[in-house]
């Protein structure tokens, strides 16, 4: 397997290229982080003009992601990458995708946001969702950094970290559904409240997948599907 | 911009190897609308071994992406596509990553139908499930034909389709809340079969994400995230 030698061509604008490329996506990283922190925020403060400014920003989550994914195109092109700086262009290709879609996820637990912002009752609730979600831009955090210094260590334990926030949703959405039997009333409210809930389990999964890419980018397999990942790297020694 | 000349290579093997990359993406369409198929017919007739059996189908599915995602690297490394065969080969990329997310959503919902075929209440709510997923299948079909045939038409309809379904999902949520509001012990019940609608919904948005692919591969133009769509191709004259 050859090694990752990014950085390390004769040219140095396709090198600036790659770097650029690497940057890109990490600044689009931040912003989706951000994003999601704003939508949190949103919620838990009932704060109606933030949860608007989230629900506007998605579209410069979007039109980065096109730019990235056209860059990529044109690396492709012109520079016909071969090993691993193909790696790094087609798990660019996907990881944007991934984060693009948790800037939807962000967008959507900002709508919930608005929608519940004149709502009284239960904010103990709001308070399990945040936690929840917290537990998701932890992920996302170690995803972006894994991506960052190609750590596949990192990678692997934001994996395995993921499945922790499954089950901390299982947990807080069959609460929930007590919560609506013991009143009626509280139905359409609750529902809004899963709907975020599932928004930011999600979150943790699309983590999880851009974790996957950066295995793949370094490690060059592809440990998508497996279970592999529980007991390390496969290719590891 | 250049016109779409796939299978006019000099080289007869380069011919086949993209032509064999397409029909791959076809025939794992194929068995994820017979997964969805499945899974719903599961649902409406309570068929918990059937429910199964699209579980176990899911591996299938995967393991579909990830050869076809190995071709694509192959092709990318070996023949350096250029043009119009780069863009079907970055296009099938990003579809395969669809079509295996439709396979998750499916799977999802042979899951509920598991959890419900014991289930004797509201019959009648299934059967609107069902119709939901008849028509959430009809935008998987459309996608998978423009793909097939690289017919932008095709495409554009489909893909502004998915917006009635988006309605019909909202018609049907409310009707569900209602119904969970009317009777409180059917709550963790009408909770499933609303995630299995909302899973249903979620494949109609992927249908329409790989309908924008179709029109990239074409067209050359990027038309995600724009609501140009509404009136026609861009590019189209």
């Amino acid at each position: 397997m050859d090694n990752l030698n990014l950085g390390q061509h004769i040219s140095r604008r396709y090198n600036e290229e790659l770097e650029d490329v690497r940057n890109r996506v990490l600044a689009m990283g931040g912003l989706v982080e951000q994003q999601l922190l704003n939508a949190m925020e949103a919620l838990e403060n009932k704060d109606a003009s933030l949860a608007q400014q989230v629900i506007a920003n998605d579209l410069q989550v979007n039109a980065m992601e096109v730019a990235i994914d056209e860059e990529c195109n044109t690396i492709l092109a012109r520079r016909q990458p071969a090993a691993s700086d193909l790696r790094l262009v087609t798990a660019v290709i996907k990881t944007i995708t991934d984060l693009e879609r948790i800037g939807d996820e962000a967008e959507r637990i900002a709508r919930m946001a608005y929608d519940l912002a004149d709502e009284e009752r239960v904010n103990r609730l709001f308070t399990q969702i945040h936690h929840l979600g917290q537990h998701a831009r932890v992920l996302l955090r170690g995803a972006l950094d894994a991506f960052a210094h190609l750590d596949t260590e990192k990678a692997v334990a934001t994996w395995n970290e993921d499945r922790k926030v499954d089950r901390e949703y299982e947990a807080l959405l069959r609460e929930l559904m007590t919560y609506m039997m013991q009143d009626a009333d509280s139905i359409p409210f609750v529902l809004k409240a899963i709907f975020a809930a599932r928004a930011i389990e999600r979150i943790g999964d699309r983590a999880g997948n851009i974790c996957e890419y950066v295995i793949y980018l370094v490690k060059g397999k592809d440990v998508r599907h497996t279970r592999l990942l529980e007991d390390g790297v496969p290719g590891d020694d």
